[in-house]
């Protein structure tokens, strides 16, 4: 053991551990370094996985031959499929995993790559030497070697918890802070901030009264996080619904002045979209209720997570609210809510490969990059492993297009515009919604993640005998014609035209009354097609079938994308000396100055940028 | 939720589970203190339980209805009864557990438990009024009411970790140490002292090369640690053994003098039967080699244990040393050894019950009493829970006698005798081992916690029918007689002397050669007595078959020690003005002042008080 690798993860939360297993699985030597081993991709939160725009992250990850599908996969207690009602650019897959048992499904993961070794130690300093990362110390004195660092250090650094007016050192509840790699860090010209998130409380089991409570059940068809995993295994449970009052809003009302986030004790900014219960009855003073979900945390465990009720505000407030809601007259909590500010830098001082601009081969995903989610974590860190490995043994950057993946708009976003609020994804983040959908995350990625060595050959096989029968499918529905007196008593019984001559196949199943599954029965050619599918029939009829509902509409977006790629061709990074075109507004040339982008489509998305000065810039060009 | 309590327990370690569980089970309102509800019951070292003597009380434990013996038989991934070509007082139960579901089977124990809450926080000061505690505030800020306080902190209490030169605050690696709380203890008169603890390297499987080490198989019959578990199910697994050599201890050596044990950084004292791989190279210096014993972390990860090299010295020396052992030759760790020193409480200030003498409704169990292990800490738990509860509610105070179990043995001895070194026990500290046979832990104790209202329902009807059984086994053997002619060419096939003439089956069965097993199929009606138990036929069988073979035995150490309940029976606490009997020695006076013993028979145990001490008292008595 001589603390000499090719890269170093800081951190082994969900986007350390992806960065880890991505290098390593990619050839290079890797140390993951944790505080604690016993508690890799904990899940700090939520114990769940996925949601609207999330989920299609985990999805991507998983073509791209990460983990954090299959570990949720493996240990999920309730699966569901959200928003099946509305278009298959918003089906988004979600799980409640059991946060134990997720734990040691990762350290499974990681204990198996070979490349991979894990380090339970606390990093103190960065050591870079002429602008370039070279290795770090450690708490206990260790110094280690490596090619290149991740830095993955979550809500660690210099975090600080709030309850009310008291306040606590420490990285996530029950656990230690991390102190000095920051100013390890900013001493090199890097930049960092402050932000802020919260947890809600967890409640006992034994003192909630589920009779007053609306239940939520998962589904169990053939979804999956994973293109590549086998059906979930554990026992599948339910959650709960219910809505706080305004009882319960007048007790939290009451304790605002006591509150770290309006009493001016928390300076730093929360994330938006998963707003304090304070806050959302501050900012929506006129909602009589808010639907809290109650979401178990285990198979066995009686520990529960009250979703929509994360808070800071002091202890007896949150208990004295909570009882005033029916269900939890009775409460008792393991631990109340509360929130925490952490050190993040500013991601606008990366490239697209997560790399810093400033300290070579230091590398930046997750939390500190100023976002939050476990999914936006992994996807990023997934990136920086691949391309800290490509530092390393060298080949072409990897970055992923906004095309091409949600990942692609994340970090596309962060490198771009910056942040300042903890940035969550969302399909609306994303111009070409219909093209990232959760279904074909594997279409879209798994040829190029095998091309680098990263997908393996298994998934590869999978993927490509998918792909095969996917088109085969597709190509059927596209030729076959359908004669209208074979069809049309089927037409008129499913609620839709009848046909007045003969059409192709796909004519009728873009008909919105029209699936591959009712109509396929009518139809013995189809059938005898679909019946040729010998493995994973429902995911490829699924796949297939948006693939012919939604043609002109993916087809719409493929040929936008494809002008913007035209943009994105055109490479500017280091062709202007911004501070002295004057003919660029004031505003223009700072920003271009600051993210300094690769190509004219990215400076088109810098904030502040305008149509006129991207003009200037191709004009200079001789454009 | 009023943070009101019967009793409150500091520590969900080994004894504050065991406390908590006891308290709560009994009918006290009982809430569970812990710094992190996801390490509740970590095997802070070794993740094996029982071994000599340690497994004997662990089967008091469940005996009395505590838990340690179900989790242990739920997550045990080897078992092994030790000693088994000794005699039966020294048969010992041990198994290696996997520590991740370890954690989670405990939770699922206390979360099924109606009157049990945890709560995960910091305990920073007890509350005492008027020589009486009262309650205790947390970090957080919680006043928390109580009648009774547990404290099982175990080595959290001002815990200060080392390795090498290098110190860090902590309770635990990973883990903040707990302040303030020592402080509000000893200001009301309870002395404190500080200990010393090690472990070893964790040591990642994919290094280590296997084929170079022994292999050592668990078993796989009947043999559990709770009397009323079903059988394992986990995968069982394989240990490993190598030895430390020349080079090696060269090594260890060479960094003797940055070691913290021997260069004056460490001055409290260490676990003697317990020593660390430096400790023993200084002891035995002529010893060329030290056993090693590698053992699983659990059924998935390649975490290993490393048995036997608990060690402080730098990290470098530790790994140089293990290198030069073939096996270890490239050897990757997780993380190194260390020592921590952390307060402990003395015990002698305590009763038998473990309440404290000096501030009343106080209790302590655990390594805050100064032992090691997770059992002792266990067992002490299980005893100051009911006691606690007991305080509350009424009842006879419940004190278990040295004839009675381990668990009396070892709290009798840290009452009475105090510790000066971390307390581990061992059958040679235990006057009637005979008496405290693993397989008797239940007819020494269900009954009594039967009594109490611990031990349930379905386990009190296991344990009557087990008796009702065994009893009539014994019944049958030593009535039954054998005619020699019957016998006699069995007898010589089995290498035991022929009969002259006939005998009773006790008689044949004492024998050394003759086992029930061996004689059975030869004796007809034996065979059918056995084959009228139903369930649990071999733990019976050999429970009957100890009482057989070893009735001369267990007579005679009856007879001894209810002798000495004479002695226990004779009560002198608070019968004697110690200060002024001058006919004592001066030693004599001072101790019996400290330890205020309860009996003659604890005076006599007191170190320092000699038989005409004990004489004076008696004469004093007017005996």
């Amino acid at each position: 053991m001589n603390f000499n690798y090719d890269v170093i993860v800081i951190g082994a939360g969900h986007a350390g551990c992806e960065a880890a297993a991505a290098a390593a699985n990619l050839g290079s030597k890797t140390c993951l370094i944790t505080m604690d081993m016993n508690k890799i991709a904990q899940m700090s939160c939520n114990p769940a996985v996925g949601g609207i725009a999330k989920g299609q992250i985990v999805r991507e990850i998983d073509a791209l031959g990460g983990y954090m599908g299959l570990v949720t996969d493996k240990t999920a207690i309730q699966f569901r499929m959200l928003n099946r009602s509305k278009g298959p650019a918003m089906w988004s897959p979600r799980a409640q995993c059991d946060r134990g048992k997720f734990i040691w499904a990762w350290r499974e993961v990681l204990d198996n790559i070979p490349n991979l070794h894990i380090w339970q130690d606390t990093v103190e300093e960065l050591i870079v030497e002429n602008g370039e990362v070279t290795g770090l110390i450690t708490c206990w004195g260790v110094t280690f070697h490596a090619k290149c660092v991740v830095l993955t250090a979550g809500t660690f650094l210099n975090g600080l918890m709030h309850i009310g007016h008291k306040m606590l050192a420490g990285g996530r509840c029950a656990e230690p802070a991390s102190y000095h790699l920051t100013e390890s860090i900013t001493r090199h010209g890097i930049t960092a901030g402050r932000m802020k998130t919260g947890t809600p409380v967890r409640i006992d089991a034994k003192s909630v009264h589920f009779e007053l409570m609306d239940t939520q059940d998962g589904e169990n068809d053939f979804h999956r996080f994973s293109f590549i995993s086998e059906p979930r295994k554990l026992k599948q449970l339910q959650c709960w619904t219910c809505f706080t009052n305004e009882e319960a809003h007048e007790v939290l009302r009451s304790g605002l002045k006591d509150s770290p986030l309006f009493n001016g004790q928390i300076q730093s900014i929360g994330p938006r979209y998963c707003p304090s219960i304070e806050t959302k009855i501050v900012t929506f003073p006129d909602k009589p209720q808010h639907q809290l979900f109650l979401e178990p945390e285990g198979e066995t465990t009686h520990e529960l997570y009250l979703n929509g009720f994360s808070s800071s505000l002091p202890m007896e407030i949150q208990l004295e609210a909570l009882k005033k809601i029916p269900c939890f007259k009775d409460i008792v909590v393991y631990r109340p809510g509360y929130a925490i500010e952490y050190d993040y830098f500013d991601p606008t001082q990366l490239k697209h490969t997560l790399e810093s601009k400033i300290v070579k081969n230091l590398f930046f995903a997750g939390q500190v990059n100023g976002t939050t989610g476990y999914e936006e974590a992994g996807g990023q860190g997934i990136v920086a492993g691949i391309n800290a490995h490509i530092n390393c043994h060298g080949g072409e950057p990897f970055v992923l297009g906004r095309d091409e993946a949600y990942i692609g708009v994340l970090i596309d976003d962060l490198v771009t515009k910056g942040v300042d609020e903890p940035y969550r994804m969302f399909t609306s983040r994303a111009e070409y919604r219909i093209l990232l959908r959760q279904d074909d995350a594997d279409m879209r990625l798994t040829e190029r993640a095998y091309r680098i060595g990263l997908a393996k050959q298994d998934r590869y096989d999978i993927f490509c005998k998918k792909k095969e029968e996917i088109e085969r499918l597709t190509k059927f529905a596209t030729t076959y014609s359908i004669k209208a007196d074979k069809i049309n008593d089927t037409l008129e019984a499913l609620g839709t035209a009848r046909l007045s001559h003969g059409c192709k196949l796909i004519d009728l199943i873009s008909r919105p009354q029209i699936t591959v599954e009712n109509i396929a029965p009518h139809i013995p050619a189809l059938q005898e097609a679909i019946d040729q599918v010998k493995e994973r029939k429902d995911e490829i009829v699924e796949a297939a079938e948006v693939l012919i509902k939604y043609k002109g509409y993916i087809d719409r977006e493929r040929t936008i994308a494809d002008k913007i790629h035209r943009l994105e061709s055109i490479r500017i990074k280091g062709k202007f000396d911004y501070a002295n075109l004057q003919s660029l507004s004031t505003e223009a040339r700072q920003k271009l100055i600051k993210i300094d982008p690769e190509t004219l489509a990215q400076a088109s998305r810098i904030p502040g940028i305008s149509p006129s000065d991207i003009n200037v810039l191709l004009v200079l060009m001789g454009r």
